[in-house]
């Protein structure tokens, strides 16, 4: 979980215990006869465990809907298998390199049992499965049980805020520094600085799209130098005590002109409709149509090339999705990103994204420095 | 391909395309009607093209036996798939958020189509596909094309060799620090420091097995303080221009006892007899029992618990693998570890770890410190 000296405690045995009943009949509940569970998030939440790194080596857990889950590790990890926090609830199976994991694999499942299987496994596992089990089905974790992390219970929603406000620090920070005549890597460098020095261990993106750039949106950091004039998108986030961070908010080198000034406004207000829309019993697609209304009346629809929001927990990207076609609905505890954006080819972009989490009445923002356009130097 | 400055030439757009020519060949000449690749290695090496990340968002390159690669790609990340360096020799298709991918994937193979897929293709997108087109087959690249990225060319032996360098002058300075009485993590932090220093743009691991933390082939680092006494592990590696290290060397505190001596010689010799027996035409299981014999010969066949060595190249574990039951013949230019290991539980491990490259006449060794038991302190 890489805890922070100073941090939240680590999540105990019991915890995950109580993870490990909750998956098992919610996969009862869904038909199936278990999950396989592969490293990644998914392990990391129903145990604690993160193998040091993943490999071809075969990690899987089983959790049978009916029955003790049992943990396969290639038998040069059964040590740090065992050191996992819920190590001492689970059934440890190792085999042997040179042997053929499958086979060992296959003595965990049933004949013509159906599972949900991490979204991340690598396909030459499932390969294997299927050939060593043919009889049983596989659906994806996200097809089958897509909600099997999303509800964030009290202590995850804590250091989901706590990851926020970090973020937040960072930007409040880096937008005192100097933008024009520096370049986007300089700058994407200094702003990971601040995300670890407000205590994200780990750092995933930076993204400093400046003038052009910021029109497209997976655009990270480059050598350009930012301009007088720019507009320019900063999206940063990473882990902090184990949990996600994830903001954007788009600042302007000096004065902006009009047409700067009217994009950012429609997507501000994009942004602002679909928190408002955010409560218990709505559809996901349901936030994703209301801020691409705000922007398709605006007259910028085709600009707005990507949904609008995904989960957020042990990972940056996990569901639920704010998406057209997504009619899961919104439940308590959810936390996802909504990040509307407009990107004009060759011109400039504009995105803003806060995360937010599902309260009984509506949403609460996990982000809470403003939106406005702020003007850099 | 993170190229480091004053690093080699970058790959060029011919370069791919040759790779890309080669590929389908290979595919046809094993029965395949083409190759489904996903982001990571086998991405990397035929397109030079890397996702700023790896997520949900399906990215899949498709390269028919005969006819036209194309790229599927998310569409706000269509234009950094453009800007890859093989960007312009590929047909690249792009799906919106909200569409069916897989939909999209589907158009681009044959109805029963037999496909070799990316070994750590997510399984959710394997099972994408199933669903999409159930009439083709599907079987991991390690299976049918195990030996895609195997044989090196003279460029990315070249690479190779300086990472394995770049690695040894690491080693060279960091038996030179104070050991006893520091932590693992102090020693690992310093040793990743000395990797980077030496060219390495990112550091896979940093094992520093201390004492009975050395039994545990797969501990990477601890609070454990170093004690006069305590043999130590030292394995670490990363990339440096986009091409793997990975060495290992024991060392011990103070002076060692009579039997630290005797486990550290055995696998020495073990070490020596394997690479002595590299030679284009051995069978790859050949290298992993000329070690093992050496160490079962001594008594300590039980304390090897692992496969003596994997291939390396733009990552550090990849075909092929010197383990029993892998017959695929040496051929020159294939690199591998050669790493076998003594492990005594409670007590302390040995393993000696070179980077090896097969040439005509035999084996040529891409690390050159002493594998003596280096005194430290």
């Amino acid at each position: 979980m890489s805890e922070q000296p100073g941090g939240p405690p680590p999540f105990t045995a019991d915890d995950f215990a109580q993870r490990l009943r909750r998956a098992a009949e919610t996969a009862g509940r869904a038909g199936l006869d278990g999950l396989l569970v592969t490293p990644g998030p998914d392990l990391l939440y129903l145990t604690g465990y993160a193998p040091v790194a993943i490999t071809e080596r075969i990690t899987m857990l089983v959790v049978p809907a009916d029955g003790e889950p049992r943990l396969l590790v290639p038998k040069l990890e059964r040590p740090d298998a065992e050191a996992a926090p819920a190590g001492s609830n689970l059934g440890i199976v190792d085999w042997t390199d040179g042997s053929d994991p499958y086979a060992a694999a296959a003595s965990l499942l049933g004949r013509d049992g159906r599972y949900a299987i991490s979204d991340s496994a690598w396909a030459m596992h499932l390969l294997g499965l299927q050939d060593h089990v043919p009889g049983a089905s596989y659906v994806s974790m996200t097809t089958a049980l897509p909600m099997l992390r999303a509800i964030k219970d009290a202590d995850e929603i804590d250091r989901l805020a706590a990851a926020g406000a970090a973020a937040d620090l960072a930007y409040e920070e880096i937008v005192k520094v100097q933008f024009a005549g520096r370049s986007e890597n300089d700058v994407g460098a200094e702003l990971a600085r601040l995300l670890r020095r407000f205590g994200h261990s780990q750092v995933d993106f930076t993204v400093v799209g400046s003038g052009p750039n910021g029109a497209n949106p997976h655009h990270e950091i480059g050598p350009r130098i930012i301009e007088e004039g720019d507009m320019v998108v900063l999206d940063f986030g990473g882990l902090k005590d184990g949990y996600g961070s994830d903001t954007t908010r788009t600042v302007h080198v000096g004065e902006p002109t009009a047409k700067e000034r009217e994009v950012h406004g429609v997507v501000r207000r994009a942004q602002q409709a679909a928190f408002e829309a955010v409560r218990p019993g709505v559809e996901c697609q349901e936030i994703d149509r209301v801020a691409r209304a705000v922007i398709t009346g605006a007259g910028y629809g085709e600009y707005f090339i990507h949904r609008v929001g995904h989960g957020i927990g042990l990972t940056t990207h996990e569901p639920p999705y704010m998406v057209e076609g997504e009619t899961q609905i919104l439940e308590p505890g959810m936390c996802f990103s909504i990040e509307p954006g407009i990107y004009l080819p060759g011109q400039f972009g504009v995105r803003i994204e806060d995360i937010v989490t599902v309260v009984p009445d509506g949403g609460r923002r996990l982000n809470q420095t403003p939106h406005r356009m702020q003007i850099v130097h």
